[in-house]
């Protein structure tokens, strides 16, 4: 999916670039709710090639795919692959990471369960060759 | 916009027909989330002209746009014109509607916020007239 093709599948405002050491990549992070809501909302636009480092969160979080191809990987399982329309309910505590294909932009929304739980906990790396595996 | 530009909007999986008497018109409820999640997500597809009574949510509701034209009014106050990528944020108590406007396809995620607090409370349809005077 070429930049082009990706404004049309974006709806919600892609924000600013948001500058991270837990990212490979660049990412757009758009805060949908305001400061400090019980239930914060990110809109989260990945780069091809994006992802985040292996974290885990202390509440959980509900990923809802809108837009290109990107990938979720628990921690001793597969990677699943992810398009528009997928639903992804992380587990508290579990580590994973999530981010796009070599090829694709990918976008989502990523909701906070629990958020009152605490931060989520950041990781490693996913290591390049793992990544680079990935069809 | 007509039935085949709804399908170039529609992300989430539209579901199954939602019968409901606090629904004038047609509606689509797809729960996302598992029964019981600790945050209940539906995505919600109005046929044009579709819009639910008046109501209120004991925790609040977030909408977020993904296709289609619509509105979203709080008791007392004008009704808001929403499109693709409006976020709304519906305090808890506060009585209000959101559906379709007359010509468009609406489609919206809806986010419970504390759900833990109890159901909506569901009150009176929305006056005809008033509707009907929407642009």
């Amino acid at each position: 999916m070429c930049m082009e093709d990706l404004s049309k599948s974006v709806i919600f405002p892609i924000g600013g670039k948001f500058e991270s050491k837990n990212f490979a990549g660049t990412v757009w992070v758009n805060m949908l709710t305001p400061v400090g809501s019980a239930l914060p909302i990110a809109n989260v636009t990945f780069e091809p090639g994006c992802r985040n480092s292996w974290h885990k969160h202390a509440g959980g979080q509900i990923l809802l795919v809108t837009g290109g191809r990107g990938y979720y990987q628990e921690w001793g399982k597969p990677a699943q692959e992810l398009h528009p329309g997928d639903v992804v309910g992380i587990p508290a505590e579990v580590k994973h990471w999530h981010g796009a294909a070599k090829d694709s932009w990918f976008v989502h929304l990523a909701i906070e369960v629990h958020p009152e739980k605490g931060p989520a906990t950041w990781l490693e790396p996913v290591a390049d060759a793992d990544y680079d595996a990935l069809k």
